[in-house]
């Protein structure tokens, strides 16, 4: 049931085992409506991507939130996808047979610029891939973003990166579109994976899915333990960081990621970190606090949360979907 | 009267004194067919440009070609406009006093995927200004770029720049857009200043304009004459050149722009280069031709060309559009 | 008394705080034999951390080390000093009155080539500034580098920095010498912020210093007391880390400092991050280490091996030097 | 015979073929004294370099003029030498079989900075190479540059380069160096290939060489025999520019080589324009002139003063030096 009070979300999102679990946590918990889904090309292809928001969509039994298709590259370069970390369809290791419905026939800008337009309150953009589409509707649309709330973007970190040593995966895809989201003007909140690299699916975690005893806690399972395989693979993590849903949990609920207000931007033009979040802790330089950025979390809330809507989804399985 | 096998074009610009002279010859010489007029920001603010438009076609009588006001700003980063060459107008100079229909509801970007999917042939695109109308409708709809023909852009250099030593306004405005084009794989013409340089106003040329005797022919002489103005006390030129109408000259007669095939790259990220044009004419790179870049230019036969369709486009004012 | 075993190094510097105590630990350690001491500028100009680094080693009674005053200025660009850090002389906080003898009348490069020609087994490079003289070293006298046992230097992070949010200050002032080093092919040793930022002159650590009774005590309490009001007012920090003394005990002690082969490459092209130290952890990238890297620090062991030193260069003074 | 007023000279330089002709060039005219030459990896390695200096000033006869090695790469990188334009040997075509005499046992840098040291009036130096040597000088001893009456280098462009298309050979390949040399604040003349081009051997010129009937005229018309076929096949030039003694005729002879004071930078950080010198000739930037910067070439004042001293060394070979 939702909340009549529900929050508004758009999730744009590029799954990934990370952004399957933020889906699930943002169609399951009742204090966000989401009112659709849209893809980019990030951890897969876009045509991948796609086909995995629908599935995992399908598999929840979310059945009445549109999604609709993005870019299939960055604003600039060509792309580079994540198989090593997401395998070859984006979302290995479960079996995911389930049939999916139509993508909508328009494009992820469109769509998204006309759930904003259509919605009788500022909605929030949840972004958990890179963040291309985001930057063509502020770009392309500027006259929607008086009704953007806020964008919560999964990106970045003030820390090191994974994708290079400065530089997360997110926006080393395409670090033009997020310099083109920080420098909007509008209300931005980062989290990045110094907060996200503490979400960790540990083997208790996996075990409680598992323990759901539902086909949903089981390919959560499974999702998880093949993420675990790759993490441990390329980065020697002994347990695999859930990145995504992290963001989708502080609009549900902010006191579960401690912010800080600072001055956030991407290093554009670096040989060897382009794409680095350079933020400004210590205000070091002379740029103004343009983000909240996550500097803590919750772990415990953030996994009760997580659990609880995973199992909501669940319920809501093969029922009409709950908007 | 056009000519039965009119080549389809859009002219996107930022008028601008030079834009105004590729209106009026993209209006008016009956080899092309004006499918609609967008603008950009550039010479001036988008507000400014989009009113000259609006006005130079009024002015000419042409009065059945859709007008879109596009982006308002580059991708990235702030707008500097060139107000110390083209007026605070954008259009400085004459009296351009003359009512002016309202510009289309639509965005230049919707407004060019619509006339590009409604031409029965392909349809070449002329951009006189930065290329951020033309970059966001590559990334936001590639669906159309196979009805593209080609895209003939004034900017660049093969030499030096006019902004910067080595960077030319309508590139260094917005060099990322710049940089989805050439690398569109779409066919690409560059007019640059090596050729522009040489099509220049001079006091006979402006004589020229006056001794047509008619309100248009007056404007362009004094548009011209302010232009002269400008670019002497800038750059110290003796004559200013008229860059824009070379690059729809080229598209109505291919024989008066001399083009060789060459790989053009944008320099991106350098501290005193970003925005060059870097023409590899001696292939000293492992880079591919990407683009038909103009070397020469048959001087009196574009100002023939451009004079005859001043000519034109004022027989047609006040009277319905030619199209 | 030195051990005949005693490793020779020289000591670069640009006093400073940590640089002071870093001296203290050169000359103080019977593990040591400190052939040469060289200055640059960084913290302060290189009048002042000459002037520094000759008051240093009088106060603590050494005499007999030749000191050489190095590069004025980066190899690129302007200095920029850390006055914010280290107040107006380099050294504030403490009366340091003591009558200074001459600097050497050859250049620190000179000097260095002279010391590490003149010595019987190859010299370890300790550095504690920005690398220029260093630099220097490596490229106009290519001969003298097999008789460099290995360069260890204080500098960079492969975390966060302080001068920027990825740059440290000794690579951030002059990210050319450092890529020079860092490519040179010898033994490199690199002493971050990410292991310094531990080694914390606490409240304990200062009364340590004070219950010693002496002069020099007396001195390290003040200039710690200084340092402590500096980095909590710029940086938010509790306690000062003291950056420089790292690299020397990771020479004397090997087991005090954890280290790990991984490439290191400076950026030198960054809007944002110029002067980062990017450190490859996870070989995402296809270099080869080129360094070892401190990743842990054993606090305990490092500050009793500073206070003994500091015991040791005390009870010298007014003695002949030790060498 | 020197007259009583010639100027003190030192040439630096990576012969090559056009340098081989500033070589002569310098040592042949009256108006100036030769007072050291120093070699730098360029065109071909160090060794080739310094072994092509010291043959071609045996050929010449030139037995008084010290000459050192210097660097053997640039500041930063790895050195990419000219092969495809100088031969393998770095002075291909003709046979330049004769003995040479040793090179000094110093290093490029000492011996300038003794030459400079010693020298009654202020000495001017000539770079005909990357500006390496003249960098290390200036940075490792500021103290002579008091002596330094001007820095004269052939390198850069205010147009198109050579080895990329706005980066000229010497530049690019140590832009480093060529900074520091640009910021000194010393009085700097840069000749670029916007001249240098115009200084064409062509056959004419060749032939007139041939004609002097002496093995130095045989082996310069071989010279550029080889030069000529080389220039053909990678720029398809008709004739061959011989750049560097540009440089020497304009210390001798200023009429020859028009220059205009002007701000000059050299691009650092660009992907595809590093090296370029960046000459900012109509002020759009608030840099101040910092070269005078060649514009225009009295081509044939510069072939006569090139011919003469040619006849005026070979006269001289076989005889002592003529200092």
């Amino acid at each position: 049931m939702r909340e009549p009070t529900a929050r508004p979300v758009i999730v744009d999102c590029d799954p990934g085992h990370d952004d399957a679990l933020a889906l699930l946590l943002a169609a399951g918990d009742p204090r966000l409506r989401l009112l659709g889904v849209t893809t980019v090309a990030g951890n897969q292809t876009l045509e991948k991507t796609t086909r995995n928001a629908l599935r995992i969509l399908a598999l929840a039994g979310i059945t009445g939130v549109p999604v609709a298709a993005g870019c299939d590259r960055p604003l600039l370069g060509d792309l580079t996808v994540a198989e090593d970390i997401h395998g070859l369809s984006g979302l290995d290791g479960p079996d995911l047979d389930v049939p999916v419905p139509e993508v909508s026939g328009v494009h992820a800008v469109e769509l998204t610029r006309r759930l904003i337009t259509g919605s009788a309150e500022p909605v929030t953009l949840i972004a958990t891939g890179p963040l291309t589409n985001v930057a063509l509707l502020l770009r392309g649309h500027p006259e929607v973003t008086s009704q953007v709330r806020r964008i919560v973007f999964m990106g970045g970190s003030t820390e090191r990166g994974n994708t290079t040593p400065y530089g997360e995966f997110n926006i080393v895809t395409d670090p033009e579109a997020a310099d083109i989201v920080l420098r909007s003007g509008l209300p931005i909140t980062m989290i990045g994976l110094n907060v996200t690299h503490r979400a960790l699916a540990t083997t208790e975690i996996i075990a409680e899915f598992h323990a759901m005893g539902t086909r949903l806690g089981g390919i959560c399972a499974e999702l998880m333990t093949y993420f675990a395989s790759t993490y441990h693979r390329v980065f020697g993590f002994e347990h695999p960081p859930v990145h995504d849903p992290v963001a989708v949990a502080r609009v549900i609920d902010p006191s579960i990621v401690r912010t800080v207000a600072a001055p956030v931007a991407v290093e554009l033009s670096g040989a060897l970190t382009r794409g680095a979040t350079v933020v400004d802790l210590h205000r070091r330089t002379a740029r103004s606090p343009n983000a909240d950025v996550a500097v803590d979390l919750d772990v415990d809330a953030f996994w009760r949360l997580l659990m609880t809507a995973v199992r909501n989804a669940d319920g809501a399985s093969g029922r009409p979907s709950p908007r």
